[in-house]
């Protein structure tokens, strides 16, 4: 059966109707949605795009996984701030002729990471579109003053990530030469976990000065701190923890693994797994060369900020080329 | 020159620090926007997709009108639930081979209204697609408690509607019939003006019991006002104001007016003017009828719900056929 729209609202009202938080109090319905975060808390917006032949193709991810990595990317973005996800906004543009079970299985997979954090789908938009488009839309909380940043950064600060890196990458690699990859339940490019209790422990013991969640990559993000906090990072090749299948360039550069990456102070005693994560300490915070910190503040100065000691003990600049770059291979 | 990434979101990041919102702490910059609404206040949020070849043509409307339609949409929505609107969040999808002045133009569009409205471009996304694609979110606020809903309408309050309607339908269907549309900086289709100042006079003098903004036309939007309130809803001809160029079919189905259509208790003193737009007093709000109320509550229901009372002074059923269905003809 073939989309119609009227099905395609109704599904969404059905679906919005069984995910609630108590923080909004009109959801789907009304011109906006009404939210009444509680007192002493900030706000934590952010929006990600997923469309079709850009972030996804049709023919390698089952709907479900879309649907899932959708949300899923918004929620990393709140852990990424120590935040906890409150509701979800989708607009979503679909073709005509997408059949109406890819709909469901969409929505049935954002959904079901919906229910897994208590995030309400409290409003959003429908329209047809030539190709697959989802924006969504994450609206969290922290207490005030409390969100992580990528500015908080200070020289002498420890250089952390969660879990492995390069697992997504080394999956789209396989498909990009010819390979059908089975999208387990299991994998973090099909179904990425985001690392919401993480990031509220390291916000209740106090122990991240900054935090980024590894969307674009290690070398790309690590730069993103550099560039906020004004400071420059060295980090050890053999420290970093690749995952299974992957290769060191593809857990520096490769994107979408949605681990989050922190800055320690010297003294914070950052356990080495938390709420069952493992967490790895590969680098530390440098203060910027006195040439550095005299260039103007975009940035592309902060592309050499970063320094890798490689296997054998040479200290080599390490490029930001991230996920865009290896994309394009 | 065509489009740069790069430029695109340096272009938004210079854009977004020269519009300021007291609530927003921290915008584009960070994995999330940090937003510190005033205590005492509910939060409003909505979305709005706008796609090229669905909601405009690059051959018909500048790139200034598509970013001003873009925010104005939102906005309207706030206006709506007479709220205030604090920020935004831009996610643009564009195809490679745009023009770099077709976005500059478009930002250049959307960014007057965010300064208009004191409105803060607080964060988003980038990518490339097919079509063009902006899906504009709008954050507000609205004092806790008195955001004006959907479903306030009783039996016994009048029907009144700002402005005149059918103006933007006009302009399409002259488009549609083949003629080139000077777009006129007083058109409400390429350059509408969200009803902010009437909505927060409405709200301070407690006149309206429910509202809704005219984007998909009156008899549907009345229909929405009548699903949301559980009544049913009679109209006259006579009394709709219909804009130079228009007929009483586009003013009654014609959509993206962003006039507001609202309800106000039989007491209460409705103005015949407020913020120099003009109130018009088209209807009653009524008791659903005992068929109507005994059936299940979905929005099929209510396509009987409305009734016009005609020049010639014959009551008929107004079905709410609405945009889609005037647009696709």
């Amino acid at each position: 059966m073939l989309l119609s729209e009227k099905n395609l609202i109704g599904s969404i009202r059905r679906l919005a109707a069984a995910s609630r938080n108590q923080a909004v109090l009109r959801g789907i319905g009304d011109d906006c949605a009404v939210l009444r975060p509680k007192a002493g808390f900030d706000l934590l917006v952010t929006t990600d795009l997923s469309i079709e032949d850009v972030h996804f193709r049709r023919a390698w991810h089952p709907a479900r996984s879309v649907g899932h990595r959708c949300l899923a990317r918004g929620l990393s973005d709140i852990a990424a701030m120590s935040g906890e996800p409150l509701a979800c906004f989708l607009s979503l543009g679909l073709p005509p002729d997408l059949p109406q079970k890819w709909a469901d299985q969409f929505l049935a997979g954002l959904m079901a990471v919906a229910r897994r954090w208590s995030v309400e789908l409290a409003g959003g938009d429908v329209s047809s579109a030539a190709k697959i488009t989802a924006d969504i839309m994450v609206v969290g909380q922290a207490p005030t003053g409390k969100a992580i940043l990528r500015s908080g950064a200070k020289p002498g600060d420890r250089i952390f990530v969660t879990g492995q890196l390069g697992a997504s990458a080394a999956v789209l690699r396989r498909m990009f030469a010819g390979e059908r990859v089975r999208p387990s339940r299991s994998s973090r490019h099909f179904f990425p976990e985001p690392r919401l209790e993480v990031a509220s422990v390291l916000r209740q013991r106090g122990l991240a000065s900054s935090m980024i969640d590894l969307s674009d990559g290690l070398s790309v993000d690590l730069a993103h701190i550099c560039e906020e906090s004004r400071v420059a990072a060295r980090i050890s090749a053999s420290k970093i923890p690749i995952a299974s299948g992957a290769d060191l360039q593809l857990a520096l550069h490769g994107g979408e693994d949605y681990e989050l990456l922190f800055t320690a102070p010297p003294q914070a005693r950052v356990p080495k797994q938390i709420a069952e994560v493992q967490i790895s300490e590969i680098g530390a915070i440098l203060r910027l060369s006195e040439r550095e910190s005299k260039k103007s503040h975009s940035r592309k100065d902060y592309s050499s900020a970063i320094e890798i000691l490689d296997k054998n003990g040479l200290l080599e600049p390490l490029a930001p080329l991230g996920w865009q770059h290896f994309r394009k291979k």
